[in-house]
């Protein structure tokens, strides 16, 4: 059966119209549904000198791709013509309201999976809606407690413990609770939608050289080793805590499945250095599949025709693989 | 003329001694004399089935090159034999005291730089002498109050502003006084030991994303970017602070000497993944030249002949570029 997938291209006024505009002169094999205002689309084609046809999407009809140039999509009026690179309160809301109808056809069933264009927080909270970003508002949507939030590029994944908090409240952040939750997610996520049948992932220690045995820091001894020792009894698989700076070596990641890394910029370097920018990001722990662009809404770029698509590409191609598992193990 | 470099094979249970009898056996430009037992490297030898010839350094000769599968000796005496993996308190002291002259010869200009293999801390500091790194132990020798730790492979150096704490401290150790002092220093050497002109250095943010405008973290508003902005008025070319996930990107790299982060596991990891473990670690700030090894004793691996030299190469040839700049420019 012919998968469908959502899109959303976010922030009308940076590149991710350009983006879908791009990335449907090819033909896909599966239904690519752009959750969104077809003139927004339509007027940055005609910007772009580049020609797109919509096509309304339509739930009962049978899914099937579109042919290369053409788009189906799933209208969200966004009232006013979108000036390029010029934010507007009324995109926040427009924004919000294409992330609110693709979580909620995520959830009946409707689609496959949604994969997210880049939006500008910024402007979303001026409309005087409190929003910190994606993954945290398809949590709310979908009612889930714990998500994981996990980039991807060739040959390497990473899960973080921590996300986007202050380096100093770091350390009290990777509790027993927070860390096993989030292995637990990873571990559940890389075997149920990755297909993974043991998943083996490295674990990072929080502090340099893994705390050398207490010498640098004590949570290594105190929370990550008790909590990854009860994990593994539990029949999961976490090596570690390893010094995260002699952890990302093929010699290593060969043999692993993903990288747990317990903050953000502990994990993220290398992963982009090895992707060259390249890489997708993927929420776990959601009731669904949702992949997104690793980079922001480039609103100097946008309508210039000066514009890269890998990340994009690639989370339309990440989003169809877990779908695609997903299908196969129904 | 001929440069004089003093090397310090480290912990004699360890893979140092292998180290210099396998990087002997071709030939260098320089120079190069091992301040070691000879008894500790022509016993390792027998026992690699290797030869090596140990001639008697005397500094008042003129500094010529050995011969491939010589070696120049300055004699320190361990007593005892090794037995190899097995740590025994009596090589702590015998190390310290190798580490102490090669030091000494340093500062009194009979060598030109040190290399240094890997140190045991533990079995040093049950010896019954504190002691925390070569680093710190250089810089205590020459009464050098601030050192800089940097790293460097093909194509990318990074310093950090904070090395070896925990992670819960560093948000706190990163001062406008410490960042000042690290960037100062990285700034000089970029220019006098590496014959940088004009040195630009892409600094890394504290917190995700660079603290994303004070939501993620006040540290640089509050301290890395008011200190950037000084030493930029000196003169200097401190770009940042900027988010490390990014950074580590061709675009940025080529046009940069050096990346300053702000910690252990910020910078490193992404070095030590692009070098393929291939890295030097170059000690900044002292009134001489030290480069190192970066990786420690591998205790199981000594008299095995299973050992990899490219990081003690690449340090001897990191110190002998350094030397031969130092010697051009002065």
């Amino acid at each position: 059966m012919t998968l469908r997938i959502a899109i959303t291209p976010g922030e009308p006024a940076g590149i991710g119209p350009d983006l879908v505009i791009k990335l449907v002169q090819k033909s896909w094999p599966v239904q690519l549904v752009a959750v969104v205002d077809k003139t927004v689309i339509e007027q940055r084609a005609k910007e772009l000198g580049a020609s797109i046809t919509m096509l309304e999407f339509n739930a009962d009809d049978e899914p099937q791709p579109a042919p290369p140039g053409c788009l189906y999509y799933l209208q969200v009026n966004k009232g006013g013509a979108v000036t390029p690179g010029i934010l507007d309160e009324i995109n926040g809301l427009y924004v919000l309201e294409t992330l609110r109808l693709a979580s909620e056809k995520n959830m009946d069933g409707t689609f496959d999976a949604v994969v997210t264009g880049p939006v500008h927080k910024g402007i979303i909270n001026r409309a005087g809606i409190s929003f910190s970003g994606h993954t945290e508002y398809f949590a709310q949507q979908s009612g889930t407690s714990d998500v994981v939030m996990m980039l991807a590029t060739e040959g390497l994944r990473v899960a973080l413990v921590t996300t986007h908090i202050p380096l100093e409240y770091v350390s009290r952040a990777v509790t027993k609770e927070r860390l096993t939750k989030v292995a637990s997610i990873l571990h559940d996520d890389l075997k149920n939608k990755f297909g993974i049948d043991k998943p083996r992932v490295l674990v990072c220690g929080l502090n340099p050289h893994a705390g050398e045995d207490g010498h640098l820091g004590k949570e290594e001894i105190d929370t990550i080793t008790p909590t990854l020792n009860t994990l593994n009894q539990q029949g999961m698989n976490f090596i570690g805590p390893l010094p995260a700076d002699t952890l990302f070596q093929a010699k290593y990641l060969d043999n692993a499945d993903a990288v747990l890394a317990m903050y953000h910029d502990q994990g993220l370097p290398v992963l982009k250095y090895k992707g060259f920018g390249n890489s997708v990001n993927i929420t776990l722990g959601l009731p669904f599949i949702r992949t997104s662009v690793d980079h922001g809404t480039a609103l100097d770029l946008a309508a210039t025709n000066d514009i890269e698509v890998g990340s994009f590409d690639l989370a339309i191609r990440e989003a169809i693989k877990l779908a695609t598992e997903k299908a196969q193990s129904s």
